[in-house]
C-alpha cells in the first residue's frame, strides 16, 4: 500500500513542463506583429548567444507596451533566431536556432522585473534552455534596461 | 462659357493619385504578418533596386494565398526595404528606402498576371516609382515565377 502511494505521488508530481512558474511556449507568434530585426555576426559580444538573424514579434498586449513604454501583464515578446546564410552578396534565412521569450506577469516574476524568460532550442518545444535560471541567464543583462521596462527593442514604424 | 467648361473639365480630370488603375498605398501593412526577410548586399544583381534589408508582409488574403499556392483578388504583399547598417559585427535597420507592393486584382491587371505593382520612395506616399510602367519595371522579372502565381517569396514557418 505504501509503495502504491509513493508511485501515485511520483506520477502526479508536476514535471518541469507542467510547472506553472515556467513560461509557456508562445504558440502562434509568427502571426503576431513584427517589431524589428537584426543580424548578429561573428565577433559580436552576443554572438555565442544570439548569432544569426533574429526577428522580434509582439502580441497585442506587448504592442501596446511599446506605445506606453510600460508593458502590462500578458505582454509577450518573442526573439526568433534563425541561421544566417551569407554568400557574400545576400544574407538569407536558414533553419531556426532558438525561440526566446519574455512574458510579463508581475506576480509570478517579481525577482526579474515582472518578466518571465525562456528559450527553446530550434523548433523543439520541449527543449527548454533557461528553466529556473532566468535571473542569471537573462535578467543580469536586461536589468540595465530598467527605464524601458527591461526591454531592449523598440518598435520600428 | 467655353473657358469655364474647360476649367471644369481640367478640375475633374482624375490625377495620377486618383487613377483607379493605380495600386493604393498599403496602409497598416506593418500590422500584417511577416513572411520572410533578406539582406541584399553590394554586388548582388538586384542591389540597384533592392539593396538593403527587406521584409515581406502579407495581408489576410495573401496569407491564404501562400497556403494554396494561388492568390485570390485582394491579396496584397509588401516588400519593406530599409537601409542596412553594417558595422562588421551586426547589421541593423536604418531608414526606410522603399515600400513595394503587389496587389491582386485579376480584372484590373490582366496583362501582368492579375497583379498590380507599385513602389513608393521611403515614407513618401505620393512619390510613386512605378505608375503605369509595371509591365516593364516589375512583371518582366516576376513572369518567370508563373508556377508560383508570379510571387518570389514563400512563407517561412
Amino acid at each position: 500500500m505504501r509503495k502504491f502511494f509513493l508511485l501515485v505521488l511520483l506520477a502526479t508530481r508536476p514535471t518541469a513542463a507542467e510547472d506553472s512558474s515556467l513560461v509557456a511556449y508562445p504558440s502562434g507568434y509568427r502571426q503576431w506583429i513584427h517589431v524589428k530585426s537584426m543580424h548578429i555576426r561573428p565577433g559580436h559580444p552576443l554572438h555565442h548567444l544570439f548569432g544569426g538573424v533574429h526577428h522580434i514579434y509582439a502580441n497585442k498586449q506587448a504592442r501596446e507596451g511599446y506605445r506606453r513604454g510600460k508593458f502590462g501583464n500578458g505582454a509577450t515578446l518573442v526573439l526568433d533566431l534563425l541561421d544566417a546564410r551569407d554568400d557574400g552578396f545576400a544574407v538569407t534565412e536558414g533553419p531556426r536556432r532558438m525561440v526566446a521569450v519574455m512574458h510579463k506577469d508581475s506576480k509570478k516574476y517579481p525577482q526579474t522585473g515582472g518578466w518571465g524568460f525562456e528559450a527553446w532550442r530550434a523548433d523543439n518545444r520541449k527543449d527548454r534552455m533557461v528553466g529556473t535560471t532566468a535571473a542569471a541567464q537573462c535578467f543580469e543583462c536586461h536589468a540595465q534596461r530598467k527605464k524601458n521596462d527591461f526591454v531592449f527593442s523598440s518598435y520600428r514604424p
